[in-house]
């Protein structure tokens, strides 16, 4: 019904690239990182893109993110796989944020998050290469983005998460036919099982940046956005960092679009948020370091970003930095005072990284690193409701004399 | 930067009009039930509509709900409200379901149900009409969305549910500023409350049916899927059956796109899924009657259909009846191996109501009611994030000598 996921597919890519040294690889056969450690960058043939397809034509396809068949891997319809990938809405915050803020609201993604972009992408290009089992670890969304696609393509998958990932989550893999185990340990532990089990030739390490189609779908924000601004962008994105696929996958595709004449040179400034208590890429920026250390002892209610270690640290930092960004980390408290002012003033239901970019923005507003005025999109990568919210307990005894004026 | 949401808006609203006796009301001021004690439907001069709009221009448009805006209520823009109403996908469940069986995703509406069509143009309306204060009883969904919307144009809301409605619903309700009561007793012991408090003049009654918008609201739904189909209809939908505003909507729906001329006579067969623990429509439709009952003891794990008594069960019953459709009933143990099977077989994750359709239509492909052949909705009508999920525990334990061929 979707022309979008049946239509025939002219393929683009050329070849894939180390990220560090720009060494060539061949896109038609299974990788993992580079042979110089790093992850693999996919690349195309953006002058036959242009040649093909022009901004109208694209405005006048349906908006889900199989829209951008050109500037995608996968070259055959048949290994398209979709559980209806939306174009997410931007949603204005007036009285939380500002009169120039607006939410990507990424939960109404599959799964209830953005890690569906990157994993609708992965799957697909896995059973284009036949892969048959996959081993990831997750803090959760990932995990889930991942059991649902591969549940419908038949492959099988192996999840790994730290043993206090939000419990909605760990049961969503399991539902959707993923085999989950908790480990006590935090994502990088569970990163090291994955990529024992690999080099054993048990199944295929599907950690992000570790395989290069992940970053392909998250680019997608990045080309999404700027279609849905009607070709340009905002003045500043701020964007939950983890892994921080989404970022480097952005800043990829205003590159690609710049190359198609699609937008001009400008940019975003990129602001890369984490939290207080594991801010290994705020560390880095701050220290003017091109890769970022580990960071101990990792904690942090936003779940998704308690990410200590990023194999794609000198990706973010150079984006950032280019872009005239920073990196932001922000404490706890503040994270869930904006997720709390959010919902009650505004409506809207972040979940806590999604709080995290609105309380950088509060910060960065105070500090005077952004103006009232300029057009900002904050990333709400996940539903709100998949993290617990407070409890509200009022009871009323339907028997019993109803007091109306205290109600 | 959506258009839909700014564009001035010619108003067709003619007049409401009592669903039972025709007797016709003013549009411009507040209504809850007729003076027969019935829903109220709202009328247009769809004639005037016709003459507007083309289905080519309507297509050209974004393609969220307020996109509809000559067949909605709403007259003046400064009161649209907006969460981000996206058109929700169509998505096949191959495996679980069958070759011609398509889900309609209504999960990924803002506050995770189709409830935010209903609430959307309701809480719209009342803005419009000056309402400062809205009471409404709920099985949980649909007070999230009132609490969300109300919220964002600063209308007070005040939220009666039965005392075990699902945790995330009563906080959720409670996060996005709305005061939330648990009764001890069902959704129309709730509504009894409500009504008195309306009575006494200390709020606008908002349940379901008793004011006229939000079954404009809940009508997209048909709209919508005449759209995305390209202006055709599926042979059958099931429709999860609580209150039955969607169905009486999407009914409605039909008949105002006939008379556009934007589609023809033929209609789906339209089936109204009920829990065999709260079937007060099936019985009264396997009677002949016109009427249902209140069903005594309801009880089904699908909180959204656990209403034992609908105001606009004649509304329904006549729908249903005129398609040559039916009423199913079925039994909680079938609805959680549908939802468990969609997941684990199509990796798509249903709400317990929108497993409930498709134990229906597996019912019914068994009793030989619908052909294998036939194009067939079913309506999810929320996320399954929301409800309890089986739990799944494996545990590993990163120091110790890990077993790879168990995993
Ligand atoms: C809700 C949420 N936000 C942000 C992130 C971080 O994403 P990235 O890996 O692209 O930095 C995650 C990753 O798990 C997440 O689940
Ligand atoms: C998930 C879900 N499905 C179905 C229903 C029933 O909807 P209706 O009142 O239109 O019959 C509800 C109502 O609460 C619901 O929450």
């Amino acid at each position: 019904m979707n022309d979008n996921l049946t239509a025939e597919r002219a393929t683009f890519v050329t070849h894939l690239e180390c990220s560090l040294t720009g060494e060539r690889y061949d896109a038609d056969t299974l990788h993992n990182l580079s042979r110089a450690g790093r992850p693999l960058l996919v690349r195309y043939d953006l002058g036959g893109v242009a040649a093909a397809l022009s901004r109208d034509a694209l405005d006048a396809r349906g908006t889900d993110l199989w829209r951008w068949r050109e500037l995608l891997p996968v070259r055959h319809t048949n290994n398209v796989v979709s559980l209806g990938e939306v174009e997410t809405p931007l949603i204005p915050i007036p009285k939380s944020g500002g009169a120039n803020v607006w939410v990507k609201d990424e939960g109404r993604l599959p799964t209830g998050s953005f890690k569906a972009r990157g994993l609708v992408m992965a799957v697909a290009m896995a059973k284009e290469l036949g892969v048959t089992r996959i081993a990831m670890p997750t803090n959760g969304n990932a995990g889930a983005a991942l059991a649902a696609y591969a549940t419908r393509v038949g492959i099988e998958t192996i999840v790994f998460c730290p043993d206090d990932t939000p419990e909605v989550n760990v049961r969503e893999i399991a539902a959707q036919g993923g085999r989950v185990w908790r480990v006590n340990g935090l994502i990088d532990d569970c990163g090291a099982i994955v990529a024992k089990g690999a080099a054993e030739g048990r199944w295929f390490d599907f950690s992000t940046l570790k395989e290069p189609y992940r970053i392909e779908g998250k680019k997608t924000m990045g080309l999404e956005l700027a279609a849905q601004l009607g070709w340009r962008l905002p003045r500043a994105i701020f964007y939950p960092t983890g892994g921080g696929t989404g970022l480097i996958g952005m800043w990829k595709a205003f590159d690609e679009l710049e190359a198609l004449g699609w937008i001009g040179s400008e940019r975003p400034r990129m602001y890369a948020v984490q939290a207080a208590g594991c801010a290994p890429i705020v560390r880095a920026f701050e220290a003017g370091e091109e890769h970022a250390e580990r960071w101990e002892d990792a904690h942090t209610v936003a779940a998704g970003i308690r990410v200590p270690r990023a194999v794609g640290d000198f990706l973010i930092l150079r984006a950032v930095r280019e872009s005239g960004g920073k990196a932001l980390a922000v404490g706890d408290p503040a994270i869930l005072a904006a997720v709390d002012d959010a919902a009650r003033r505004d409506g809207l239901l972040m979940c806590p990284e999604g709080g995290a970019t609105l309380a950088a923005y509060r910060q960065a507003l105070r500090d005077g690193e952004v103006d009232e005025d300029e057009e900002v999109v904050l990333f709400n990568c996940a539903t709100g409701l998949k993290y617990p919210l407070p409890a509200a307990d009022q009871r009323l005894d339907r028997h019993g004399a109803i007091d109306f004026d205290r109600l």
